[in-house]
């Protein structure tokens, strides 16, 4: 859905838009830091303070006298903390890296001593508050005994103390900042004491003054200290570590919090290393918000930067289809929706806006918070107020600026939800894949144009210890793995990812209207002295109930090079409208390097017609078919992943490339067509082949014509490449004798409906 | 479920279960016999009268004033009727074979013509007998100036006038005699005669007269036929017409219905071909005996051969795990009980007996039939009286008296529900695979260790028209395509159906007990002077809250051979405890004929310890370990479907076969064992490894016993191979000087739970 200006006023927020952006992030800065220097933070005494307020407790304990998904969600919870009470606390003395029995008992703990404060406070049994302090006495015990982490990384991180990296250290301080917080009420001064002078104190100082690298950090890892430290500044009654969150150490406002609220959102929420990772970066930043809200409301945190957390929240559903988020960049696919950090991000968003929409993916989380918002979500659903969530066509401008590049999403409700997803975007740091301009097509729930996302199986040892396996660097993350344009066999930015950061590409237009949604996009660095210029639109046919993909990919270089456009499909193939070599009784590797060591060549064809069609069937029950343009020029190579892959570690997953050989340069053009059903339960099978008859392509000016013979049908599809016209900018034109107007950037035609 | 008693005496059937099952049949076959020559067959003048009676249509019509599902499902039923009824009748002259367009328009117009003779008899409303009168009316034009069809198959079957296939010809009979009687008292006298002289009688007699062979025949095609024309006995008042179909063309009982019904269904009522088939066989029985019990109820046609048919309909329900029938020999895999077979099949069931577990699978069916008895179904789901169905383990003996070996189905619950397939059963025609003592297993939800099914793509007509592809003979069919042994790379019986259809294996034995379930067989004649010999047992291990599968498989032989014991798992490979010889950038196949030139050779390895085990994860989210006690003596190759598929017909699933070279005998020893859980989205990971550590097994006299070390458990499975034996025989031994008494074939004794 589109915010609503409906939530933009609750927060007051001032309306920048007409001014530049980055303008208005200073400006933003700087009032949000007159304003801490004009009056001393309000440190409450008042416990709990932080995302639960003593203020909530008496209405959460009210709501658990009646049935309803609150106290199921109350009961759930009390029942696993009473279930972990019968066995010893046990907090070892660190030893194990991530993954090993120290490192997740500590993890365990903090989540326990959270969930445990929580029943606590609802219930009033002060068994729970005793539990929570037997464990917090247990670490004041061992914290002073400990130096850094025995299995620390020496270059790549901060290390902790409890854990191998500080990072691990700031989630700790997050929740069990939490757990005193709610607590803190049931504890005798001496307890008190010890916890804070030889535990909370001395972590908040390791994790700030202890590591200025890291707190100071523009970064996710950043935003965690700061939320740790910061908290524990209300909690402690320390309100010149809040400061410091807020501001950074030194309060310049070069760091901290606020810095990151403007640096690591794009303008429309969008976070630069894609959505497995927004979802992970959103946790911090909600809770420490809360927090701040809680106790200064008259920082107005969450209209801070046009709401920009809300519409970081609000991002981050948009950027998923089925409930699975778009798998661009690392990303383990199986990660949607019902996430935990987005279960909390949405509760927030219905807490601060009571919008029904952020029910519906409630509903579907079908987990509840047990904090003040958690209730008002419970309530709500209970009382079914739910309403759909709106999905949108949206261009997500990347990077801080919103100007790095974006990540389209484009959908169609023609044929059922339908997304494509095209992403000319930023290349995300460490994390980001070398696939720029790469596109997915998403049909009938499932993923049709894929991508594969990580190679990781996380958290099985047998597996590379859990961790990236060595295939993620020499497969997932070349750009031979994805669905847009290799040159000469080399990734893009030749794999180096400082140069890649440093290099995003332009987002010519894009544009959503009656005829559907379109985009296109340029990047000249991937390679030296070559343009890759892409445009892609999800079209409705109206008349005939179902929609197409157009592709249209530029290729042009100085000198002659080799051009492969891989299209990495689920399914099988059903039909190809040529003839393929296949190799029957031998596979070899398509190639040596880059990702094409792990490509067996299954067959090959060199097509000698205009149009050359490849038809799979998904297990969705719909057939999918890939018409190109060829004029007699692609050879088509179709591959299996699975070479050089001695512990089989990736997915055996099928793709064909379209290769151009010593060229300068090439159009690539091509119609996907979702069509027909295979229903072999039923026993039918509908349209089993593509309807598609022809496609012509004609330029005028800065139009571009395609004409497409479809289901006995002739449209035209127009788009003006004019960049920075209005979307109702006309401009007519006249193809083969019959004149037409062209509003915006893409038009679409039914110029013959009989043959 | 088993069938409970109270059914049988429903049906007032006498009890023959001491006697010897094919005496007691051919008494019954005896007893109708003589009831039906000491009294000629009462056809009543009423209609409607076969599956529909005059006495339920105002009970029908009368729940049509309130909401429900029987309402919805005639309003649903009505749409399409009147939806069609807007398009002119299409009547073609017969000219294509299966799957083009005047095979489908006729099939089309049989399932219309009853869908609006439903309508006509439940809204009251002539427009809807009078259309289909007029395609009766085009019919009895067109079938007078019929020739056998142009597109018959010369050899394989009997051609039909209205379709290529005699077949088709007789379920267009079976569908049109039912619109015929729904709508004959709209008719007008001439009406009746044209459409009676012109086209039933003479496609009545076509198929029983004209075609003896298929008529007389024990076989599916035949019960179609005689349906057919019984029914059509029923409606044109031909007597003779009705004992033909019940007793053959010459009345003797050598063929006809009775007789189908005494040989292609086992005592238990499974059917020879499978489940697949079985669904599909049901629908012909099931109609016509419903015909047959409401024109002469005093055949108590459903208690015939001790209610063989509700037993066949009942056991169509077992064969299916999670919805889906197992896909043993010739099966598109997708297919499951709400085929609309199995819709009219459990309609009538539940008519018979009002048993609620018969409305659980109707309500996961989701379709109600405009009859009497789907009246009684749709009212019942409405009342919400559904009880779960039961599932149970069972050994359904194959073949006319049961004897022609098994199919065997394990069940456990203990993690959720499982099963295991055990297939000693016979070759089972045409469609049968060569696969003797082939099993499979299956767990949340899904298939883990998978049998191919039939290589086809229904009705895609890219796929090789739609039929069984060529791959279906040269791989699906073959004995690697499954999970029991190949001798020196030859399929059973040499891949020969007639000599298979002659020799099925020999169930030993099969118990289920509170410990599990256990199944023993053998087979001598597979191969020539080899004996194969497979005991498969799912154990519950209770302590654990999990089940194992333990695998015993024996092959011995006059001289020294090759074995290989496949295993075709679904998943992804995480972990072997041996080390890998991978074919990384070259593959070929594994052979060269009977199936092996289809698997490319991803890997090989000669383990050298006792224990080898391959752990794989599959998209359910479990870990499954296979662990064989080797003793050095199995080399494992690892596969993946593929080679030599230039058109891609073959999906790309993987396998591993442990191979034993130049052996005279050898025992296959395995434990399957199903563990932990992968959960990324939640990103946790348990038990990810086996907990498995040492299988150790001993011989006391006809004892077997396995020592299984597994999670700290010291488990003893005992299983007594004695024939004969009952359930409740006690046998002493003692093992490492503690003493067991096992009961029956199967014991489990927990002797060390310490370490």
């Amino acid at each position: 859905m589109v915010l609503k200006m409906a939530h933009v006023t609750l927060f007051k927020a001032q309306s920048f838009s007409r001014l530049d952006q980055s303008v208005m992030h200073l400006l933003c800065l700087v009032l949000a830091t007159l304003s801490i220097l004009a009056q001393s933070p309000k440190v409450l005494a008042e416990h709990p303070n932080l995302v639960i307020t003593k203020a909530q407790v008496p209405l959460m304990r009210e709501a658990l006298e009646s049935e309803g998904r609150f106290k199921d969600a109350y009961t759930s919870i009390k029942a696993q903390v009473d279930a972990a009470m019968q066995s010893a606390v046990d907090v070892p003395i660190p030893k194990d890296g991530g993954g090993g029995y120290t490192h997740e008992r500590h993890k365990k703990n903090y989540q326990l001593m959270l969930d445990a404060a929580k029943i606590y406070q609802l219930s009033g049994d002060v068994v729970y508050a005793n539990f929570v302090r037997d464990i917090l006495i247990e670490y004041a015990h061992l914290y002073p005994t400990l130096d850094v982490h025995p299995a620390r990384k020496v270059k790549s991180q901060n290390p902790g103390k409890l854990f191998w990296q500080s990072l691990n250290e700031a989630v700790w301080l997050v929740h069990t900042i939490q757990a005193y917080d709610l607590i803190y009420n049931a504890l005798e001064t001496d307890e008190r004491k010890a916890i804070e002078q030889n535990l909370l104190r001395p972590v908040a100082l390791f994790l700030s003054e202890g590591q200025p690298s890291t707190f100071d950090k523009v970064h996710n890892h950043g935003t965690w200290a700061t939320a740790g430290v910061g908290m524990a500044g209300y909690v402690l009654d320390e309100p010149e570590w809040v400061e410091k969150a807020l501001l950074g150490l030194d309060k310049s406002g070069k760091g901290g919090f606020l810095r990151q609220l403007d640096e690591l959102f794009s303008p429309q929420g969008y976070y630069n290393e894609g959505p497995y990772y927004q979802r992970y970066a959103l946790m911090p930043f909600v809770t420490f918000a809360s927090a701040i809200e809680n106790n200064e409301p008259e920082r107005e945190i969450f209209s801070y930067r046009d709401n920009i957390l809300l519409k970081a929240i609000d991002t981050t559903i948009q950027l998923s289809y089925n409930g699975l988020f778009y798998p661009i960049n690392d990303a383990i696919k199986s990660k949607g929706i019902d996430t935990i950090e987005l279960v909390h991000g949405v509760t927030v968003a219905y807490g601060l806006t009571q919008d029904p929409e952020y029910l519906d993916i409630a509903r579907q989380q079908a987990q509840i918070i047990l904090s003040g918002d958690g209730l008002k979500v419970a309530q709500a659903l209970d009382m079914r107020l739910e309403q759909a969530y709106t999905f949108d066509s949206v261009a997500f401008g990347d990077g801080s600026d919103g100007k790095q590049g974006a990540l389209v999403i484009m959908r169609s409700d023609i044929q059922g939800p339908q997304a494509v997803l095209f992403k000319p975007a930023a290349q995300g740091l460490g994390h980001g894949h070398f696939d720029k301009l790469t596109w997915q097509f998403y049909d009938k729930g499932a993923e049709i144009v894929s991508d594969y996302g990580a190679a990781r199986f996380l958290n099985v040892e047998a597996k590379f210890g859990g961790r990236y396996l060595p295939e993620n660097e020499s497969y997932a993350k070349q750009t031979v793995a994805h669905n847009t344009v290799v040159v000469d066999e080399i990734s893009h930015f030749n794999g180096d990812v400082d140069i890649a950061n440093q290099n995003a590409p332009k987002l010519n237009f894009f544009q959503s209207n009656e005829h559907g949604s379109v985009a296109s996009a340029e990047i000249d660095t991937a390679y030296e002295d070559i343009l890759l210029q892409r445009t892609i639109a999800l079209i409705d046919l109206k008349e005939l109930n179902q929609s197409i993909v157009l592709d249209i990919f530029d290729v042009s270089s100085d000198s002659a090079r080799q051009f492969d456009l891989p299209l990495h499909y689920h399914g099988q193939i059903v039909d190809t409208s040529f003839e393929l070599s296949a190799y029957t009784d031998q596979l070899s590797p398509l190639g040596e390097n880059n990702g094409y060591q792990h490509l067996w060549l299954k067959a090959s064809a060199s097509p000698e017609q205009a149009l050359a069609r490849v038809t799979w069937l998904h297990d969705n029950g719909r057939f999918y078919s890939q018409t190109s343009l060829i004029n007699d020029e692609e050879q088509f190579l179709f591959t299996q992943i699975g070479a050089n892959d001695p512990n089989f570690n990736l997915r055996n997953e099928n793709g064909f490339i379209r290769r151009v050989s010593d060229a300068k340069r090439h159009r690539y053009i091509s119609v996907l067509e979702p069509h027909g059903e295979y229903n072999p339960s039923k026993e039918y099978t509908l349209d089993a082949q593509s309807s598609l008859e022809s496609i012509e392509t004609q330029q005028i000016e800065t139009i571009n014509l395609y004409e497409i013979h479809i289901a006995n049908m002739r449209y035209l599809i127009a788009i003006n490449t004019e960049e920075g016209i209005d979307a109702d900018a006309t401009k007519s034109f006249s193809y083969k004798g019959k004149s037409f107007n062209l509003i915006g950037h893409l038009g679409v035609f039914l110029i013959d409906s009989s043959n």
